[in-house]
């Protein structure tokens, strides 16, 4: 695992800079310099164009085209629809033409490149000169941010300063549907009507196969009166709508253009485009009724708060504290729980890689960032999976079972994943959904959600695994057969470990919030086993099955089975592995993965986070001695959880390495691939890496609790959550860690084992000798 | 299973007839009267076209297109590109038009339709009556077979008699590459040139991908002079080409019109286009120098020497003597050995479901019909796999393996399985191969063939397993992990019995071959392993990798674990499985096959047919009475297999109904699939069925042995096979046994496990009670 810093990007505490122009890093920086507000997301690409490698990238959260799965055979269960989010309009389409010449930094003669992306305002800006002609310099500067009060709304400024020359200067400014969705090679958009009237330019293009319709408009203001204007027209016919403006330009005075666009969309692909056409106008005038200076203010505002509320702050470790905070300010413009009907894809809104899909990952890693951070985005991401519980019904009466079976991967709620990954076989994914489910209701005590909607999930999910699942013709046992665990190397086992204590633990919570239900709110329990028609029978089969699951744990040392007859898997030495075979995924053929001992991501371990209460910490350490050294972590998924449970059994060095990989894994372009998009699941890993890692934070006992430690080369670190109401931080240097209620509290927690109350007043706590001195060990 | 017969067809010994026109059958009867000389195929569709439904399939053996693998993602080892047998020229295209009107069964007026194939000459014919107007009627008989002596020759005949009218008709014959492939809904031809010149009419087209050269040309005779001769134009342009006749008709007065057709094919999509023209041009002109009757004569002849030395004959069974003559038929119309860079297609050259394309049947289930009837088709099947060596060297490579790995499915050698089949998985298919190659040696003694080809080959399938291998950590056995077996509702298991016991035969069988050719042809040894780079210590290592292979054989009663794992699958009792959820491939969801205990084929019995001397008769009963009712026999290749075995175990009612499943398989379209073409493999197995079946032979000890038994049903039944350089005949009835040796000889052969020899005089053996009385026990 490399976890270099590259130097590439300068280590400053509050931003990301860049300097100079490289065209051979020009689609990673178009990744690091990508935007998004829940909305929509747009990648770091060149508002004016450029004729060099690039993805110009432009992503409306759950707008997706479809497109049919291609087998040679269709058989029964075979998933039918591909679905992907899809590449849509560039609205920051520019183009500056001067001398005859347009501007493109694959061609056109430029000097002090800098583009630079404020964490503390999120607004990101480019600028450069452009030696429009021997000795005539133009300095250009392009700022964008896409609003996180108007989430519709992205804002755009161009200025334009000739330094040594007076001349003139066309200035296009446009929306442009016509960018290829890259990975399909093609383009999906259909312009169904485009119009410049009354100062605003509008555009709307419909998808081809799925019907989905997006709309666009802009108005634009500029410092000086054009001496020219026209709409533009050429071979982009319909998916270009845009006006082209010609400005005299006089030497050292700055030319400026402010470009706000507002966009609308329209899901059902059955409404009618003119109808939409006439409210998408009439909506967007009103959102477009502001100006470029006061959306900024309102924006830094906006991310002034949530450092406020949520920055982590490392002394000592610059490099670590700018990725954390990059990962945090990435995390929440992604998804910060506006819209129940979003999910957070794999890349987010920055790349095409994964199609934009939401997988387990969410509940699973990223669910714990927004729970602690902003409870209610948390339960956003839950009621997505409520809304989306017909088409997991759906989708188990397709794979002959009952209850719900959440997809491997999805947009819209269903079945996105084909056969060639055989993720019909991840049938862990309910019981992740499960998981958000207790995990949220558990922290939050919201039993409101449980009632309303938590208990039917669960009761579906917990469906799905009884009707799933097969009882021991050796044992009599009940277990899970024919699965893929979270370890995608060994793809058709039976009884996965992780698989099967998750069902277990589903069946469990199942159990639970019936009790639970019945006492609270039995109108609600009978309501919903009306609406699902709970059978007089259920509960107690899965309480059997609960009771009978199989989970290969030896009595005697704790370690657990992968699967069954993983222990006989012929053995491969990792550390023997020259490396020009690595990455494994890439250098050596599918079918291998399956045939050996080695893992691709945590399975066993995942347990040994989430049920940190449920296993000793001997346990721990024998299991993860025994899987750590058999993971090769290509899964963006390893390195956080490894990074926890190292921290906990006290091997802070490699801790540490787990952390920095984490942290800077895009910043630095560790796994080569940060081009396609940012890797978003890994970023709510970094989160856990340090507030659970070091942070020793759990979340799966009574009560919140906490074992802080911190790595030798650090001063100090801290962090803050929500929890209990209350606004709690936690400072930690290498003699104690420090708790306080910031806002609301008092709160009860556990540090060390035993249980404190936090107030306003603070707590300090000494950090026991292994915190400190095994700091320093591996 | 299904094993009525449907009556739509009548029970005739040496004849399919079809009386009456269904258009709901038609493509069944399509298939059924499919005809094939091992170059070329064509199927049973009609010459003058139809408005119905129907697939106009002409194939070229080997002629194939390609395109490439749609992976959302594509992993290492993929395979790249897939590649089919290409629906190509339909050189039976003709029109008739009579008073404005163009002949078409979906519309015409026709009555007393008859379609009979004769097995004895291998010609199709198809008459009936149109009646052109009211009281006006047309007999139309159309005549064809391709022959199987000029391989590149198709012949028909057009014979239209007035029987109440005089008139004109207007005859267009042609050669036609427009029909789509049907599997892909599109056509694949580029027409490059068409000429009509000094009465030959032909064509040249390339496949796309491929680049794939089919010429055709045809030359026709009239009985009569047309009155008018046209080039025929029109919306098909480059893709048609052929002329229109118009010619007088008088009543009572036959015109008849003869075409044969000769083609060329030129596989290198590098050979220029033009030069293949002049070359085919000439080529065909010779071919087509002959004439209809004298062509006829030959084709008759050459079936009449098959039948002469390879019919089955059945007293008392009319129904299983003419599906196995038609099975004989069909088999030898799809490969009897001239070219061994042909194989043998699961569809043969009758349809495009599997895509022509060969499976590991050719060596499991094909090659033993060859072998005993004509084994220099069977060395040829051979040469295709020593031929096509290269690539599974090639493939071996790219799935990080050493040695040579044998395709799942093939036309070029290539692999054209693409993951969604997780064929790769399949590593059983070069250990088929080798049996083949051992099975072929044993039989023939053709050391020739072993030390020139089949060395070579048995050493790299050897290398294979070698490094696809691994060791056990927890007994030290050296097994195959991650595999599928021959039963291929376990897509991915540890240790399949079949697939481990194939692998320690195959190493077993090259170190023979290696110490058997020491001694006879040490020079040859040197040139092959100096060739193969054999390393010192590979037989070594192979000869203890066949000694520790795990083979999970139960001590005390014989049972084999199919797989590690397998007896603790939960169980599904296959006879409480309601009608409507069969066929199981269909109605149940694809992942769920691997998580119960049912089974598609058979995979532990194989070995007991293949290898018969290797186990008792007790653990032959003690496998079949377990596995037997687990098997749903949703492959064609299952109900053989289990007829044999059924027999030996002295189930005679079971073994009867699977023979009749295999024999009648296609004429009563069991499997309600015979649309898509015939099941060549079943076919296969109904001769092994018959011959290792009831016939009792068994070809893996030191000789020939037979323990013949006969159905109650039967009276007698006869087979003949070339053994030991003689044609044996075995004559069976309720009394007795009688073998002959109708050729050659004298030959030893074991009857009921007494050596025996049989010459020119022949030999009875009196049935034991156990075969006579048995027969009527199931």
């Amino acid at each position: 695992m490399k976890t270099q810093t590259n130097d590439y990007l300068a280590i400053e505490p509050w931003s990301i800079t860049e300097k100079g122009f490289h065209p051979d890093r020009s689609r990673v920086s178009e990744s690091i310099f990508s935007l998004a507000n829940e909305f929509m997301g747009i990648r770091g690409h060149f508002d004016e164009g450029f004729g060099g490698s690039s993805l110009v990238g432009s992503y409306f959260n759950g707008v997706f085209e479809e497109t049919p799965h291609i087998y040679p055979n269709r058989l029964a269960g075979f998933p039918e629809r591909n679905h992907f989010m899809v590449n849509a309009v560039n609205w920051l389409y520019t183009r500056l033409e001067v001398n005859g010449e347009t501007l493109d930094l694959a061609r056109s003669r430029v000097s002090e490149f800098v583009r630079k992306l404020d964490l503390r305002t999120g607004v990101m800006t480019r600028s450069f000169l452009w030696e429009v002609k021997e000795g005539s310099r133009l300095r250009v500067t392009f700022t964008r941010f896409l609003s996180m009060v108007q989430s519709r709304l992205g804002c755009q400024r161009i200025e334009l300063e000739p330094l040594d020359f007076s001349g003139s200067i066309a200035v296009t400014l446009g929306l442009d549907f016509t960018p290829p969705h890259e990975s399909a090679g093609r383009n999906f958009w259909n312009g169904l009507r485009k119009e410049t009237r009354g100062g605003v330019t509008a555009i709307l293009a419909e998808t081809e196969g799925s019907g989905q319709k997006v709309f666009s408009a802009f108005r634009h203001t500029a410092s000086s009166q054009p001496s020219g204007v026209s709409e533009i027209t050429g071979d982009r016919g319909a998916k270009l709508a845009g006006v082209r403006l010609e400005f005299p330009l006089t030497q050292g005075v700055p030319l400026t253009l402010e470009k706000l666009v507002a966009h609308d969309i329209e899901k059902d692909r059955n409404a009618d485009a003119q109808v939409f056409w006439c409210r998408a106008l009439e909506r967007t005038g009103g959102w477009l009724e502001t100006t470029f200076e006061r959306e900024r203010a309102r924006q830094a505002a906006y991310w002034e708060e949530v450092w406020k509320r949520f920055d982590i702050s490392i002394d000592g470790d610059p490099a670590n504290e700018q990725g954390t905070r990059y990962c945090i300010f990435q995390m929440l413009s992604t998804f910060h729980g506006v819209d129940p009907r979003l999910n957070i894809g794999a890349k987010g809104l920055t790349g095409e890689v994964y199609g934009g899909l939401a997988f387990w990952d969410t509940e699973s890693y990223c669910l714990p960032f927004y729970l602690f951070t902003n409870p209610a985005a948390a339960r956003n991401l839950l009621c997505f999976r409520y809304n989306t519980l017909p088409q997991a019904r759906e989708r188990a009466r397709q794979l002959d079972c009952e209850g719900a079976r959440y997809p491997m991967t999805t947009i819209d709620g269903t079945e996105a994943c084909g056969v060639w990954h055989h993720g019909d076989l991840e049938i862990h994914v309910p019981a992740a959904v499960a998981y958000g489910i207790w995990h949220y209701v558990h922290i939050t005590g919201d039993k409101t959600f449980l009632h309303e909607r938590g208990l039917e999930m669960l009761i579906e999910i917990s469906r799905f695994y009884a009707s799933h699942g097969g009882w021991s013709p050796k044992t009599g046992e009940f277990g899970l057969w024919g699965v893929m665990g979270a370890d995608e190397f060994h793809m058709m086992v039976h009884n996965n470990a992780y698989t099967n204590a998750m069902a277990k633990k589903t069946f469990e919570w199942t159990l639970q919030a019936i009790a639970e239900t019945t006492l609270s709110a039995p109108e609600r329990l009978a309501a919903v086993a009306a609406k699902v028609n709970l059978r007089k029978e259920e509960p107690a089969r899965w309480e059997e099955m609960a009771r009978k699951m199989r989970l290969q744990r030896n009595r005697d040392t704790g370690l657990i089975e992968q699967h069954d007859g993983y222990f006989d898997l012929p053995h491969i030495d990792l550390k023997a592995l020259p490396p020009e075979r690595k990455p494994v995924c890439a250098k050596f053929p599918y079918i291998k993965r399956s045939r050996l001992d080695w893992i691709k991501q945590p399975d066993v371990l995942l347990l040994m986070f989430f049920f940190s209460n449920d296993y000793s910490l001997e346990e721990k350490r024998v299991n993860f001695e025994y899987y750590e050294p058999r993971c090769v972590h290509e899964s963006s998924l390893s390195p956080g959880i490894h990074s926890i449970l190292a921290t906990e059994l006290g091997k802070h060095r490699m801790a540490f390495d787990y952390v920095q990989y984490a942290s800077r894994l895009d910043l630095d372009d560790y796994n080569g691939n940060t081009s396609q998009g940012l890797h978003m699941t890994s970023m709510a890993a970094a989160w856990m890496s340090l507030v659970y890692g070091f942070g020793g934070m759990r979340s799966d006992g009574e009560r919140l609790s906490f074992r802080p430690a911190i790595p030798a080369k650090w001063n100090s670190y801290s962090f803050r959550i929500v929890y209990g109401g209350a606004l709690l931080e936690v400072r930690v240097d290498h003699r104690q860690a420090a708790f306080r209620a910031v806002e609301g509290g008092p709160v009860e927690i556990d540090v060390f084992g035993t249980k404190r109350t936090v107030g306003r007043e603070g707590l300090s706590v000494e950090l026991p000798a292994a915190a400190g001195v095994g700091a320093q060990n591996s």
